[in-house]
């Protein structure tokens, strides 16, 4: 099997799959939600977690106004909703009440959590910096809201109650396998 | 269905499964190959992309030292190659040689390819920044490796020939599940 090397980067959906986030944000009397696969947690002391945005979407607007921006993860039955505020624009319509997207309350700032995640994180912004065409926020993670079921009591995800909505690129979704598999480093990493 | 609020942010794995890539390096007549979940993509123009590593890898040094570094996206057979070199220390040993890794050659950097990634990056070290107890690293994408026959002509993952590998957090590693679904985001934003 040959392998093709290029300079002519194309599409660039090689590095997915990816989890397909929801980013929320409230400013200006607004609350909106943006489809996010570019995102990573970066630190775990403190907890921070970053995304990065184009400076064009109207939920960057929000997070610079507020200095705030939630996090949410979705089962894979919600991928129509990921689409759904991926394909709209906050700066022509309220996305909640277009998709009738039910909220819970944050605790620890302003920002919309999605009632259908299983697991949310609200973020303080503590960094906002330009990389090529994004912009890189960083938010300190500040408070979880987690669906106690999804998780296994390591706090992994259950796959046998939920399964995670993963993005191919092109509008394409998948889901995980169920066959979880064990490859401990401290095993491994002696052979 | 309850959901627990909670400040405590515990393992941190709610935001798994990931796509663990093995980030390479060379320098000082050395080669280097790491575990990362934390990594993602951030901008099309120029193509960037970033990596969370700890400032106490031996990867790290390499880095520093050559501003330059691979990202290999390896098939499921290979996740306990993975878990090897995450499980290691490239200060003790030469992964390359204990763990019997073949290298393709790069084109554009001196770091090492994997010969087993059906897909791969060549970056040039443009970023280098401190969040928490992690550094950002951020690489322009100056090179591609690809298995050609692992994608479709849309360039997205083909999952009929490549399984991708999704670590879970704690040392557990899925794939990705078979039914491809497509949400045409221009569809689902105008309902």
């Amino acid at each position: 099997m040959d392998k093709v090397i290029t300079e002519d980067m194309g599409a660039f959906s090689h590095h997915y799959p990816r989890v397909a986030a929801v980013v929320t944000a409230q400013a200006r009397g607004r609350d909106n939600a943006m489809a996010v696969a570019w995102h990573t947690f970066i630190s775990f002391k403190p907890p921070l977690y970053g995304v990065s945005i184009s400076p064009k979407r109207f939920t960057y607007q929000l997070i610079v106004d507020s200095k705030e921006f939630g996090v949410n993860f979705l089962p894979f039955a919600k991928a129509e909703l990921v689409a759904s505020v991926g394909g709209s624009k906050g700066y022509e319509i309220d996305k909640f009440q277009r998709f009738n997207i039910a909220r819970d309350k944050p605790v620890k700032t302003a920002v919309p959590i999605l009632k259908v995640a299983y697991a949310a994180y609200e973020c303080k912004l503590v960094d906002d910096k330009l990389y090529g065409d994004h912009r890189w926020l960083v938010g300190e993670i500040v408070a979880v809201h987690l669906l106690k079921e999804a998780f296994t009591p390591e706090e992994t995800l259950d796959l046998e109650k939920v399964s995670p909505i993963l993005y191919l690129g092109h509008e394409l979704y998948v889901t995980t396998s169920k066959d979880v598999r064990c490859f401990d480093r401290e095993v491994y990493g002696k052979r």
